[in-house]
């Protein structure tokens, strides 16, 4: 948190049918319901999450993300880091506050890999969903499904890594806390950390941009992974691959889809770090097994399959 | 146990390199090394069980199982089971004592679907292994490996399901636990038990006799069956597939080999049944599911890779 | 199952409050109501259990258990098993079918130690609650509280454990799986089991008959009983102990009461036995290890409030 | 980490007995020995840590914490740092690099509440234990008894609460995680947090300065927490509490005392915070419950055996 970036705060999905998807994201997935806007938009939080929101499903004719927000500690920082995004040589939109109901004013960029992304400084603070403040219990009893932490991170698909390195590290003061190294020594695979998560947002070499692969949710245990197993498979939701562990991060893991296609990931546990803690490294010729440390192979579905 | 069989007792597996094996089952699986003969045959047992072994590694040029042995309650029970079987028209063979070290005379038969037999009462009664008769702790600090519990079942490729089926139920006193039925009512695969466990022994249909599918050993938790999964891919041992659930038992499970080719589960839960309960039953249209409950769909290796 | 009694087949409990004790065991315990009586009783059952009830709840001014019945193979058995317990000298009354909604028969007895069990052969088959008998998916979704999984056993105190031990052993086909001795061998309490459970019934020395320690319904995992001692708390139920670990059986466990007194286990995993395995013995110089694992010294309200 | 300080880096303790010390935090909880120096102190670290060590064991006559250490970015924030605190008025003590093996130099000084802290900026950077830089596997094979994974706080008793939340988060850059107040309105526990744990340093109100209550470590699991408690009774390890959960930070957890009367927890799990997360009180009155939330009542030993 180095240049005043906190966290993750929001990511913003394209789906074909919002119902669908809101059933997907709130019975199976198991986040709340906050708020819908009149553009149709439908907003879901992660219980312990004490702002409005944190994923908005916007319904649309194709899959993939719009956008993914970072929260930054307060509006000087935002004044800062709009000045720098700029210095870098990177144009900023700015989308006025309650564009998105309940967010204050959101400054708007494309990254060198082709993804939108935002930094804001408010949001409506509702708490932590069906726990009170004082005296509160250890979780809720009405959770639905899967039951979701939080909104972890997204991974994304794109090109020019090296100036999105430099653009989330130099400017917004991410880390790397993991990559994956070709034999030629690029970087194939960056993981930026602004936390001692192993992970805030991550993206992958390939040669089209701004294209999505999964937007991450957190889950408390291994036992949690099994019962999002069991309940995609009750529900006949669209499965990836999993339960398994990444060999990078070593989080605990499964993956699936979306009424709309787009892949969600649930998992837990995963390495923490340290902003001075060497950045971890996978080598390409290990690439199945840093990705999934079980199979040691990587799947091709978990490749090509992008929105 | 209406006839008097207890329990799967012991395994005879053949190995094509006995160090290698001997490494596989004591230190991967966890299994303890209780004895060898001028055979050059191992025995290993898990910790948790009260005679000397479970499974015999039996050096060879191709892999496979020898045979499967069942323990009975006592002399009288082998002599009443082996008029039983040679009354319903199966030949037996008389294996004297001790050519099992430390195990009384067994009673050796072929079932209908090609795979070898035993029956035994007898077999040296050497304790839990690393835990005291009396105030015993709860586990011994010095497993290794995937600390396997004990040998639980062994699966069997082969043909001649209903007579196979007959002998167990009607000769041995097993009951059906679960079963697959294909579109015409035919069983294609039968999970037999004498006890609460979800199988014994089972049987899936398959043109060839006496294949081996796959011996299994038990554990004790979902952490467990993450652990063993993490230490096939550390030790570079060869994955079949999981860790998963599957849909028949609903046990959690994970498939390897050891270095000869043979295929090994280790899982954990599973559902219990009484000799009251129905059969579950699984449809073949449904096998998918029935076998990988999470994947809802079949690896070719684990139907076709057989010893 | 020597002489074809199956396993605890119900427990019937008194209740001072009939709704209060409902609440409890459907809502926070998550068993299943399945059915009330003209006597004001309530039947409940855990969802993996295919006959119609195992806890029936009797509204009365006194808590305690009224009896604990054992399911038997077969008609033939109970007719047996009557003849049996006459030989060995004790009274046999016979209760109807119907008495109790959907169960057949009871041939009803009082221990040496005081308690009333029941035998019965017959109840209504209602299959798994909550799913299909063919294809059945791992769980059902509309669990509540601790998602019990079956009634497991009964703890009883009282004296005269050596003839109640005869009787259970000679007459009912039971063996002794866990003992505690003390310092003159006296057997001062007994664990007793049909199955590989390590316990189907157990009773504590205690110098009144007929006393009840607690009723307890087996959970799936040790995350299980994290999540009763947390539902414990929300709801702000009076707990005993836990969650800890069993010396004897190595179970984890919590313990708490039932808003009229009466106190219930949840439990997982625990020791397996076969009738061939040497009783496991704990000395009772050791009983507080022997009863809570981890504080090795007993809390006086575990031994001294019963019902 | 507002102000650069980055996270609990190390803990002093004085232990009666060098040989018993190392044993009980080498073998049972886990560390790894890195290095001894000429004072007789030894050098301890969970294998996570990139840095040669995270506890020093000081031979003494009698137990207890010299000091905690923090560690910051880099040497300009602790130049920054040592001027703020002086400007506060808290004089400091300089402590030349290799004081401590590997240490650079320390900035030490003593908090209103009684106890000593120290900052530093550099440390001999060893690489996580046991799993190499490229590639690495998820966890070490030679992991012994509870397998801590990081020192991750302490907690202190003293007074001077009000001036030591000032120093920490006013100098220091802490926020305010989790308290707890009195009938009026006064702080008399205040969790405070460098980053998104729920605590990296904890003061509970005392009448006397600079107790020490317990040093904490990090375990992944719940599973790892009863394994935890198994191996504290396997080696007549002193026990205070556990396996239990907090009320505050809800965290599982179980305490138990070094061979020198020290108090240790290991726990996992628990509540993550950003700074602008409103603090999580608990009311003073709910005291049982904050801080065991399954028993809802304090045990005498918990709140008044300090060292």
């Amino acid at each position: 948190m180095r240049k005043g970036v906190m966290r993750p705060g929001h990511v913003q999905i394209r789906v074909l049918d919002a119902e669908a998807a809101l059933k997907h994201y709130r019975d199976l997935v198991g986040l709340i319901e906050t708020d819908r806007d009149e553009q149709g938009r439908i907003y879901l939080k992660a219980w312990t999450e004490v702002d409005k929101f944190s994923l908005v499903l916007n319904p649309s004719d194709e899959p993939g993300m719009d956008f993914m927000g970072f929260k930054v500690v307060d509006e000087a920082t935002l004044v800062q880091l709009e000045q720098d995004l700029l210095a870098w040589g990177c144009p900023v939109e700015h989308i006025p506050a309650g564009e998105l109901r309940g967010c204050g004013r959101r400054i708007r960029f494309v990254a060198p890999s082709g993804h939108t992304f935002e930094l804001y400084a408010e949001k409506e603070y509702t708490g932590k969903w069906g726990v009170t403040e004082v005296n509160p219990e250890a979780w809720p009893m009405d959770l639905k499904g899967m039951r979701a932490v939080r909104f972890d991170h997204c991974l994304m698909y794109g090109d020019e890594l090296a100036a999105t390195y430099d653009l989330f590290v130099n400017v917004l003061g991410f880390y790397l806390a993991e990559q994956v190294l070709d034999e030629n020594g690029d970087r194939i695979a960056q993981f930026l950390s602004i936390s001692t998560k192993a992970h805030d947002v991550a993206f992958i070499m390939h040669p089209e941009k701004g294209k999505f692969h999964h937007a991450s949710f957190f889950l408390e245990t291994w036992e949690d992974v099994l019962r999002a197993a069991d309940l995609i498979s009750m529900t006949d939701t669209s499965i990836d691959i999993g339960p398994t562990r990444h060999g990078l991060t070593h989080g605990k893991t499964i993956y699936f889809f979306d009424p709309s296609g787009n892949r969600n990931e649930v998992f837990c546990g995963g390495d923490y770090n340290y902003p001075d803690h060497k950045p971890v490294t996978w080598a390409a010729e290990q690439l199945g097994k840093a990705i999934f440390y079980h199979d040691r192979q990587l799947n091709e579905r978990f490749l090509t399959v992008l929105t």
